[in-house]
């Protein structure tokens, strides 16, 4: 039985973690569930899962049952095998840093980690026997094509849907609205990582972490468009020979493939895909210019040092003002291009400058983004009087 | 270094072999040949290779570098560490159980081999340590979707281009004549296996051996039809996550592949999938309706027996007579289906009771497609008066 820890277990994919274990109860223990401010969710979490320790990031205000610790002793705790980590934010870099050098498992589905300090991570988990699995859809498959084989890839293909608005020009992408963007058709997911799908950041951020989790130069990753999300991702062989990793779009499957290495488990709650109804599989270059975040990100990407920090910091304030209303669709690319290149970023960082980076990116985009607001406001205004 | 010996060096996959042997001349030691009927071509092979040993299925008609000896000799020499059975029809049978229970690793494109004996081939393989590598796309495909995999797959899907027939009604398939269907689109092949691609026995005889060579059950074998032929077949697996294997319609990387395994070799030779011109794979349920060759060869399959050796045997007639315009298109397939209905079968035959059954059903075909010939050629005489 592994012993299990999951950070985020209130999120989305924190829940559809305890989904997997419920069907499969005699693979899994939970040990420990950190959960972010819904304090209601946890507590029937707790009820249901029973595990000795648990976490909150604000004061409970109810009665939990179990031992209330901090994520970082969750992390460190020996009665932990491994860590799934599917915090929000920077929340989980430092508790992956805590289990790996403590030689446990982390199931990372946090991006954040690996795209602020993915040369620490990495490092850290080669020193003391930590070992990263990832639990992205897009990483896991190409994880599940590298098995078995004796020879660095030559390349890896990530697809993107292309999010909702592929097909969109540049004046309609500027008219999109939080309520339509969060209508997103395919994965179930949080709202961060939903805007980010439609700006392709998430993409990018991907980019970022198979860089890290692959030790593959950035050359070496390509992004496809693929409509139907039916494969999700490629590896391509010195020989020429690519395998694809196909499935439903349904996160719980790359969660218990995280959890099930490196054997699998027959579980009945899964989709299965349908070839009675799967007729075409689209792929295409991905358009750059269009979404300007992907390559902003791949550039924050290659330059290192603390820029991939601000790209995600800055990212983060931007989406947060948009779900807001406060920017627009097209600005969120912007403020985040304005902070990479107004940025001076530090080579080989440390954690703090890495988190210092961090928080001047948190303020210069909020900063930036209030002429814009005030920007968007005016317009607003003036193209209410001009339709009047 | 591994030592080879091809058997069947002078036809299409032989070549091809030697192509790849070429270009990675530091991997391979070619030990021995072994052609058919071609004796100016494996002079100029053995010229090129130099193996200390050939073989010829006729008496040769030019002086030969090297010793002459037979496929058995070759099959069970131990300079010989792996041997490529690319013969046609049986005559791969005897020298591949040599092989195996010499210990050797056999790497089989000769359908016949695994479809007429696949229970005694496997059988030997395991007792003798021997093993069996597919060089066909298709179960190339399936194994290297399978390497590093731990549990038993749930299905396979093998991938079927549909041939250049595939919309064809059943009136025109009537029709078709050799010439036509010489001009397969996709591959590159020896005439009996494109002919086979066209009627979909070969695909029928794929399923057979995916059988014995993944020990799965045929309901657990599916057929999909997918034109482009750029994914080879994938896999599922009991969570329900699939793995394909994609790659340029070119035999020679699985050829590679069985040789440079468990490792791979770069090779500029190969081409590559151009991921800027490929934008759709389709794929859809094969229609066993129009293509009964298929349907015989599963239930030829699923009976086991003799059954299957009495399929190739009557296929290999009636592809030839089609071949030499004795008997129409459409033909073929009741051929097949006649001497499968007419056989009694023996159930786990020894090897003579099988060469027995193949012998039975050559006569058969041939006897059976007398009459054929004759209405043909009266309907084809009647059509010219007709036309008059």
């Amino acid at each position: 039985m592994k012993r299990v820890a999951i950070l985020g277990s209130t999120g989305s994919i924190g829940q559809q973690a305890l989904d997997v274990i419920r069907a499969s109860p005699d693979e899994i223990q939970v040990v420990a569930l950190a959960g972010g401010k819904n304090s209601g969710l946890l507590q029937q979490q707790l009820r249901e899962f029973r595990p000795r320790l648990f976490s909150l990031s604000v004061e409970p205000d109810r009665i939990m049952e179990g031992e209330l610790v901090s994520m970082e002793e969750i992390a460190g705790h020996p009665d932990v095998d491994l860590v799934i980590v599917a915090t929000s934010g920077k929340a989980g870099l430092g508790p992956t840093l805590t289990a790996l050098r403590t030689g446990k498992t982390v199931a990372i589905a946090s991006k954040e980690v690996l795209v602020m300090a993915g040369e620490i991570v990495v490092r850290e988990a080669n020193l003391h026997q930590g070992q990263l699995l990832p639990i992205d859809s897009e990483h896991s498959a190409v994880w599940q094509c590298l098995q078995g084989e004796e020879d660095e890839p030559r390349r890896i293909l990530l697809t993107a849907s292309g999010g909702p608005f592929y097909r969109y020009s540049e004046a309609q992408l500027d008219e999109i609205t939080p309520e339509q963007a969060l209508l997103h058709p395919v994965w179930k997911m949080g709202k961060k990582v939903t805007i980010d799908s439609a700006t392709l950041m998430n993409k990018g951020l991907e980019v970022i972490e198979a860089h890290w989790l692959f030790s593959l130069p950035f050359d070496s990753i390509q992004v496809l468009v693929h409509p139907q999300s039916v494969v999700h991702s490629m590896v391509e062989f010195i020989d020429g020979s690519l395998k694809a990793q196909l499935g439903p779009p349904d996160m719980r499957l790359p969660i218990q493939y995280a959890l099930s290495y490196p054997s699998r488990w027959s579980n009945a709650d899964l989709p299965r895909l349908d070839w009675n109804r799967i007729r075409g599989l689209n792929f295409e270059p991905v358009d750059y210019s269009r979404f300007p975040c992907l390559s902003s990100a791949v550039e924050a990407g290659r330059a290192g040092g603390t820029y991939p920090a601000v790209l995600c910091a800055a990212d983060e304030v931007a989406v947060d003002l948009f779900l807001n209303h406060r920017i627009g669709f097209t600005d969120i690319a912007r403020i985040v291009q304005e902070a990479l290149q107004q940025h001076r970023s530090v080579s080989q960082p440390l954690i703090e400058q890495i988190l210092d980076a961090d928080e001047w990116a948190r303020e210069y985009a909020l900063h930036s983004s209030l002429g814009r607001t005030t920007e968007r406001e005016r317009l607003r205004d003036h193209g209410k009087a001009a339709n009047r």
